[in-house]
């Protein structure tokens, strides 16, 4: 009997526990193994009242689970950067193996606790910090071996997916469906993590130091949120055959690793711009397999529950076979060795200008002094105010030129207020 | 070291071999396995020629290949369901673990090589042999293993969808795009295996084993081709919001599964409608995760061997560390207990009809009498000819009342030829 012991009986931790009991028979069944959850660490009644939870099992003190002699997993799935580290830390100690869901702790402490387990030859099973149910770290881990990873796009937020597909779909602002998106529970009271990119980043960290085998740390990911989206650009996007959508990007750029999580115009013939609502998913290129796509739900109790379920069942089918093989390194640890090449991309930008004879010799002059070419261009019929969106489309282009243009065509006097610029990921890596 | 033995040096072992030699060391440096082909079976000099093959591992006998204690892993992927079942049969009787990308040997003969391997508690592993390159098997296997599969969407075929595609995108006929398919080699000389959805049902037939752990055989799929597609009736598809795609379909209906391969109309909203060209995918439902989707290529030398060596390197991590543990039944073996139950799905219907009043309300008229009712007509404008195509979508019916509803109007005096019908899958599962 393999016993599991879950810190945290919140949602994920909840779906954990359900998948766990109502489905002993079936994972019996399919591996020959009893996988039996033996103690419960939770300080709040509220979350483990009526979830039928025999007594004896559950416990106020996660150091008391942890010393268990009968918890060979454990479970961390109270979230956090704080306790839930500690808590880590002190269960890979006694030579216990560790599933988390915790994104957030792997992306900005993962380095010390791969490290303990290493040294404690325990392992760590992360499938469900990413992605929720979708089984993308074993598909890229055992499924891809034999690749080398060139490149990634991740819808990997499903709020902010859920806020940009309500704003694509019905024109309504950012405001709006942001409102919606917390009625329904989609988006939290505070939703800066969601739709500023950062849990996203969480993502692509984790997902980088596995596929590229590379150490990169939070701050080298370029991070930007969806706030500033208008239906403005989304309409225009639309006319010239893209989505927006918050994309993570991991691309290996002459041997040094680019990242950043920002919202990007995908073409609507790739695969990554079909993704709705709350969904999830990861394209990977892999060199010898080429592109491969993993989508499904990115979070809630039982998806997130499936994997946290599927992490346990590979460990405890290694443990009883004594197969204590760390396998290679999913998590690189150490300090990134170089800082990343720029990425050329294409670009929208869209300014407001002054209805006048001129303007876009004056800023296609602007954009030419800075090297950078125009693919297409689109002004709209005049505005009662005098003034007219211009979109330009711009053939590949660095990012610090392009910003260095944008600065100075907003000083020009008949362009108002700031203008914007959005990367295109035309995906055909 | 782990030695490998390739039988076979077509597309899929070329690729493989070309994948373990020039990433020896990228396997190495992620598990610390040491991997390597030791013997190489080819009785064509054609295939060996110009590929580096060192002297000593090249031999016309597959006989000897088993019998070569070196070799402890064998990869079966000469194809064919003939010899290279004798093959395999031989190398796990010699317990010998064995690697297959013969998706029509498993579907059709598999029952004989999984009993076989349990009896002598060797493994077979097969991910290559359904969908190429995309990690599914071990994403149902071990991502999804808290769940019980409840359906499964599959575009299996490269080729149909390749010409299907192009059908759709361009307007051309079904020989127009099998010719381009031919000449551009996506698409055999005889193709028949393909087009006539067989090649598809081959692979539901593992998946349905492996998902449903249900052993379901290849005269229980129902089977049909894209042969008889008809560009008028993409563009039809098109107009109600639908996309037509070479659909394996699986479900459970009370109990019993449903397997079907044969074109279908799918939602253009759905994620498999975006699955264009060569490219597979495969959508599965789970009880616990909900909709998951892994799409890539199906097909081709490396993607394909890039499945056999994550195959490889599984099998090796767990030789390494004498893991010799069979995983559960991941592909079920008996005799199919019970029928299918049959499932109720909308329909599209198509009949050429004379441009005259009565015509409409006799063809309701029938298929009211066989309780199927109508949620939507189209009828086009006046033909020269005097007859006009009269497209109705049904309601929820079963296929055996559409049938009989379909001979008894195409018995009318107005109605020219055979009618059409195709399958609705709404793919909200």
């Amino acid at each position: 009997m393999i016993g599991v012991g879950i810190i945290g009986l919140g949602t994920v931790g909840s779906g954990t526990l359900k998948i766990l009991t109502e489905s002993q028979a079936l994972i019996k069944e399919r591996t020959g193994l009893d996988i039996k959850v033996v103690r419960i660490a939770e300080i709040d009644p509220k979350k483990t009242k009526g979830k039928g939870i025999p007594a004896g099992i559950l416990t106020k003190s996660a150091g008391e689970l942890i010393e268990d002699r009968n918890v060979h997993i454990v479970a961390e799935l109270m979230g956090g950067t704080g306790l839930a580290r500690e808590f880590i830390m002190s269960a890979l100690e006694k030579g216990k193996w560790v599933v988390t869901a915790n994104k957030a702790l792997l992306a900005e402490k993962g380095d010390d606790i791969f490290r303990i387990a290493e040294k404690r030859g325990c392992e760590i099973g992360f499938e469900a910090s990413v992605c929720g149910g979708i089984p993308v770290i074993r598909a890229i881990r055992d499924g891809l071996v034999g690749n080398r990873i060139t490149s990634m796009l991740g819808i990997l937020n499903g709020t902010s997916n859920y806020i940009l597909t309500r704003m694509t779909d019905e024109g309504i602002s950012f405001d709006d469906a942001l409102r919606d998106a917390q009625k329904l529970g989609f988006a939290e009271k505070d939703p800066t993590f969601d739709i500023e990119g950062i849990d996203a980043a969480h993502k692509l960290c984790i997902l980088v130091r596995l596929a590229f085998s590379y150490p990169i740390q939070m701050k080298d990911v370029i991070t930007g949120g969806i706030s500033k989206i208008q239906p403005i650009d989304i309409s225009f996007a639309r006319e010239f055959g893209y989505k927006i959508k918050l994309l993570g990007v991991a691309k290996n750029v002459n041997g040094s690793v680019e990242a950043r999580v920002e919202p990007a115009m995908i073409p609507v013939s790739h695969p990554m711009s079909s993704v709705s609502g709350v969904f999830n998913a990861v394209y990977v290129v892999g060199d010898r397999v080429g592109p491969t796509l993993f989508y499904g739900k990115g979070a809630g109790s039982e998806p997130t529950g499936s994997a946290v379920v599927s992490d346990i069942v590979d460990m405890a089918l290694r443990m009883e076979t004594k197969n204590h093989r760390i396998r290679g390194p999913v998590y690189r640890v150490g300090k990134r060795a170089k800082s990343a090449k720029e990425a050329l991309v294409p670009y929208y930008m869209r300014f407001t200008a002054q209805d006048r004879p001129g303007v876009l010799s004056k800023v296609s002059g602007i954009l030419g002094d800075y090297k950078i070419s125009i693919s297409a261009v689109n002004q709209r019929e005049r505005k009662e105010s005098g003034y007219v969106p211009i979109v330009i489309l711009t053939h590949e282009a660095g990012e610090k030129n392009l910003k260095k243009a944008k600065e100075e065509i907003d000083k020009l006097p008949f362009i108002k207020g700031e203008s914007v610029h959005i990367r295109i990921e035309e995906g055909n890596l």
